[in-house]
């Protein structure tokens, strides 16, 4: 039930026209066009042919479309879609009625195509300003957002890999927002471990494969709100070997088309997924060749599906990352709402009851609540963006620097994705803990947030997969090659950072726990070459955490330099507030953040393998 | 949907007749008896009259009996209170069918009551037994029992305060299970600040009072299981002081007896919240007096309901911390059971895709988790039963050693209500990362758990609140003699603890971890001196925290104790593997929960008021 009088005694203070200003909605564009424009000077992109109609005023001028999309298609039915939720009847899945034209919207405007080129309908879009508008979307409303871009994603590797037959018949419609792409992968008995793909795909004379298997948590897998679904479908070619370079990928559409007309390809759905949250975006269960008439169609070779398929995983680890903190963002929004209209208790030091109720933003618990959201979203955001730059010069740079660029965002994707997601859980937990027992109704959006954001440490390889990938292949490639760039890139900002009397300490505090993780990561190579890989990585997922960290504290570092010289001339109120909201916020993170590291490099370093030697039969 | 053929497949192991022994379902009674028999001795409170019929087999015998129940009347209706949730309706809420019976079945075997005296009906039971068989139900089905331990703790109220009349009329009915307790106090405006109360009462010539107010978020405030509901109730009597000492505590029923029948006493339920869990459990905004005919009895004196009330709320604190760690404990069980039963990937070092799949719990990242969630449960429970145990001293023995288990216990009750509450959030969250996908849909009750256990960071008293509880009222009580106590207390198991070989290093880290927080604690308390106490408070949830480890460090180091001295004797393969596991966990413990005291203490003792000095107007 919604308390809509009850909500006004929660938030009386407004009636006393507090003159703090109303929060954002859902996200802050004035955030993102710092990050674009002040930190990471997105417009001098246009130094490369395909990003030369890029400047600075058409960067904002998408990002306020986006706001304007994401204000009127999407964040208007982000808890409707949680409470009338996708639902399974007949062999059909039901969805929310606006997630159409939200799609629809989201392609009209030239969302999903944005980075193709002008020829194929694109916008030779920067990947790093489509990333930034895919956060606007993602924050307004994930649930309805995901379906568009998971399109993108099965569009760019259709392109990408497939014959032109392929990219000319499944492209358009799915730029166009009729068609709905996906990525199947999961099956009941291969999760995590996509080595066991047991679907099978059968080579007949016709020229394509006859499709066979069910998979499991299929995002978008089935519904009515577009015309067909497109899957980007893993099997086994009959004969293959097994393992991994023996699966392959297909197009497997749900209708296919015959003599002009649209048939079904023998794809049917079983049902769809109970979840706990992102309700609205459907998990499918789908059934392939049931009948013995599913058609695929393959991309590129045999047997090197999973490696083209890793192109669409990684660019959905960076979605993945970006719907968990533009989740996390929405709820800081609605936290700070909150705690700017609502009353209750005094300060410590006048605790007279006599005196009216303070607003909850002056306890500084609240405060620090409110600060370790900002400190965790506006530090994951810069990090997206700082992917999403290196994915650019990866994309349409040369020589080494391109090669750079491809080695910097392979290492930064495990932790691009993870860290949103697993530092998001509990920032959107500091935001419900803020409205106290308000927080945990469905009167207020947090309890949705909470329970959408969890399973992005879950979705495209788990938390766990992502340290052991992070340490036990990223750091090692190339010698570490990687990880030197990193380093170097750090270490270029400390330097920065080290001539200004306020950001010294802190540069010096990053510096020493690069140090840190450095020879840490020395120790645990050390591990690894006495051929003990289950000790090497027993405990990644706390190495990923403090490398993560570090990751973050780099980016506030860098956010810091613009805002602390920024300050050193006159500003106008909203730009001041702005600039000194940035250097409260680093300074959170460095004072509260930064000493986690020092706690798992304790547990990193020690060499008690006690999860190694705990039995399965002591857990009772 | 129940995807009944998708769980086989999850969980194929299984057919494979794996040698790993089935986890228990929701709770360990070996592990229960371990703390209660051999780490506290509880059979030796018979040394006090009022306990002298407890012995070791009695104890043992109610904690079966205990399991009976849960096995029975709880357990079973636990996620289908949650599918079937309560729901309001013509002005009645409507709740699970199979909640009269458990509640009947709990009052029928003595629970409400069992503390009392015989001569009432009681079973002079120890706290700590009572409590011991009250986690069990709670791990069962917390959403059932918590109905039952409401009256429980309103019974309590009455019987240590209210009149012959008042305690002759409401009590019985309670004990019997027929009528329900609640405790009364939140209204729209005054929740962390209960001093803002509203509620009014008039005095009658009559002798009751006439009250008028709303509450909302009153648990079990209405509902169909019980024939009657009996509010405790905070109002304010006309003409009183402002503040907490014009609050006056009444006994305000549902229904009134009149002339030996039970007539309606003008309260009134507006409606039930919609919680994101705990969904059988009712929280109601309930109206007392909107047809000026609600009778209110006062209990004890005027005005000073507040300290009544606190008996209430310290148990009820106590209660919220058991049905945390007993969701924890529940979810960990899941999880385990999943564990043992899912294949999924290989040994790093035997990664050959013709190899079957190994079960998930030989991956030393699931192992981590399993371990962090015992560490945490198994630690939690050790300290709540150890309140409980202080509670026991505290009610039965005289002099010097009655008032030291008081003040200890005044002094851990904020940690016993937090510390398993948001640690018990995290171990929820790895006991669902465990599943995977699966943990994330409602096949598995583990995205149940989430749900319900995210609250108890919220009920009776925010973690914010218990932080300051802490720091700025119990440590500083009497100047500082509970803390002195406490730290006897610990000091007491570390000289245990330094005569075995294996446990001196973990005795030797605590020691110097008391040793540090006993100066930060000084260094804040001088800060407290230069009377700031924003700044002296500002990050009191991280000192709780932080205290809250250390308690956990000993009550690991106390089982450590007795796992460890077990070990040398010759034992049954069961009994090895439970005090080995003991022994693991406790390594887990001190190897990665411990190390993060020195982040906590770092922060903590910065001279960085930034919480302070953040403006509203920054946050944007």
């Amino acid at each position: 039930m919604v308390f809509e009088f009850l909500k006004a005694f929660f938030i009386f203070g407004l009636s006393k026209k507090q003159t703090i200003k109303m929060a954002e909605k859902y996200v802050s564009i004035k955030n993102i066009k710092f990050l674009l424009n002040e930190v990471f000077d997105v417009a001098s992109l246009n130094r490369f042919e395909y990003y030369q109609d890029y400047d600075k005023e058409g960067i904002n001028m998408s990002l306020d479309a986006a706001k304007q999309i994401g204000d009127t298609y999407l964040f208007p039915i982000y808890t409707d879609m949680d409470k009338n939720k996708a639902y399974y009847e007949d062999g059909a899945v039901k969805v929310h009625k606006g997630l159409k034209t939200a799609i629809k919207t989201l392609a009209e405007a030239g969302w999903i195509s944005a980075h193709d080129t002008y020829e194929n309908g694109g916008q030779q879009m920067p990947f790093v300003v489509m990333n930034a508008g895919l956060f606007v979307f993602y924050a307004a409303n994930a649930n309805a957002a995901a379906y568009a871009f998971l399109s993108q994603g099965a569009s760019n590797l259709i392109q990408a890999f497939g014959t032109a037959e392929l990219k000319s018949t499944y492209v358009p419609p799915m730029y166009a927002g009729d068609w709905q792409g996906t990525m199947a992968l999961t099956e009941p008995q291969a999760g995590s471990s996509l080595t066991d793909i047991t679907s099978s795909a059968e080579e007949t004379e016709e020229g394509y494969y006859k499709i066979k298997g069910q998979k499991i948590y299929i995002s978008g897998g089935d519904h009515e709100a577009t015309e067909n679904v497109v899957h980007l479908y893993l099997a086994r070619i009959k004969g293959a070997a097994v393992g991994t370079k023996g699966i392959s990928l297909f197009v497997v559409p749900k209708l296919r088309n015959e003599n002009g007309r649209l048939v079904s390809n023998d794809v049917s759905t079983a049902g769809i997924f109970g979840k706990m949250g992102q309700k609205g975006y459907v998990a499918a269960h789908i059934m392939a060749g049931e009948n013995d008439d599913c058609r695929g169609y393959l991309v590129g070779e045999p047997h090197r599906g999973l490696s083209y398929m890793f192109q669409m995983m990684n660019e959905a680890r960076i979605a993945t990352g970006m719907i968990a903190n533009a989740q996390a963002t929405a709820a800081y929004y609605a936290a700070l709402q909150y705690a700017t209209e609502r009353p209750q208790g005094r300060h410590l030091s006048k605790k007279d009851p006599n005196l009216p109720q303070v607003l909850i933003i002056e306890h500084a618990d609240v405060k620090r609540m409110l600060l370790f959201q900002k400190a965790i979203t506006e530090g994951s955001l810069s990090l997206l963006l700082q992917c999403s730059y290196y994915a650019d010069i990866a994309s349409v740079s040369t020589g080494e620097e391109k090669e750079n660029a491809h080695l910097l965002l392979e290492l930064l994707t495990p932790i691009a994705k993870s860290y949103p997601s697993e530092m998001g859980i509990h920032s959107v937990s500091a935001g419900l803990q803020c409205l106290g027992g308000a927080g945990y109704c469905d009167d207020f959006p947090l309890e949705q947030y909470y329970r959408d954001i969890r399973v992005n440490a879950i979705y495209e390889g788990t938390t766990g997969i992502h340290g052991m990938d992070l340490l036990g292949r990223k750091v090692m490639m190339h010698s570490g090659k990687a990880v030197k760039l990193f380093m170097a890139e750090i270490q270029k900002e400390i330097v920065a950072a080290q001539s200004s009397e306020f950001l010294k300490p802190f540069a010096d505090k990053l510096a020493e726990r690069l140090k840190a993780i450095h020879e840490l990561t020395m120790q645990l190579i050390q591990v690894a070459m006495n051929n003990k890989p289950e000790v090497f990585l027993a405990d990644a997922t706390l190495y990923l955490e403090y490398f993560g960290t570090i990751t973050i504290a780099w980016q506030w570092l860098k956010q810091g330099i613009v805002a602390d010289k920024a300050l050193q001339a006159e500003l106008p109120e909203d730009d001041y507030n702005f600039y000194q909201s940035k250097l409260h916020t680093l300074r959170y993170f460095f004072e509260y953040e930064v000493p986690k590291t020092k706690a798992l490099h304790e547990r990193l370093a020690s060499s008690d393998n006690l999860t190694i030697e705990m039995k399965a039969e002591y857990f009772m």
